[in-house]
């Protein structure tokens, strides 16, 4: 599971769930929301909450070193989800452009500071339900 | 895909191939390793890379308000994991205890610094694969 620290829950699930259309998972609350992803979960936790179970204060500085992507089929597919998530309140860092290893990738900010790459790599292979395979 | 930024790729690559066993994907080269996870795709790419990608500066701070977990099917499994992380290098942040919400959990530091919570969710399925389902 994947979690990100956000200072205002409702801001951001109504990001994921009103912006992106996701639907939160059963065990869901206040304080924590839960996504279903392919083969993993996601989670929005309160960073107060996540503070107090760690014992230590995290940084406010949200580039501390671990980075998210969501991977499309095609350029198309990155351009469509990167207008999204612009739509749905994420500031634009870098516009999606095609990379040196031959993919195509931009990257937001979504409500709260977190970076999202937005990317399509044409080395793998995206399932039906958008598994990600690492082979062409 | 989930990646963390490294300061030293060869030693993380043998934390996780070495000390747990993980196999990298085809791809993997000096300057990143990935990851088959089910469902979704794990990296280590070298710190001075993402920030050339980002052309923002990384926080030292791992701290930055993203957490990783792995979740096993039981306490059993918790201990087992939390026990074969340790001996693979990483350092004992806090060690599995019954949590508030009726699961099984501990956090580790991994070798360079990011942050791994080792937990049982009871209200969760693991499949054969390891993948998570949201549902009990």
């Amino acid at each position: 599971m994947t979690t990100l620290a956000v200072d205002d829950l409702a801001a951001s699930r109504q990001f994921f769930e009103d912006g992106l259309g996701w639907t939160a998972a059963e065990g869901s609350n206040d304080q924590i929301a839960f996504y279903q992803l392919p083969g993993s979960a996601f989670a929005l936790y309160s960073r107060a909450a996540l503070e107090k179970d760690l014992g230590r204060t995290l940084s406010r500085d949200t580039l501390g070193g671990i980075t998210l992507a969501w991977n499309g089929r095609s350029e198309g597919e990155v351009d469509a989800a990167f207008e999204q998530a612009v739509a749905a309140g994420a500031e634009v860092v870098t516009r999606p452009e095609k990379t040196f290893w031959g993919g195509y990738s931009g990257y937001v900010a979504i409500p709260g500071g977190h970076l999202l790459e937005i990317a399509h790599n044409p080395f793998w292979t995206l399932a039906g339900d958008g598994s990600v395979s690492l082979t062409g």
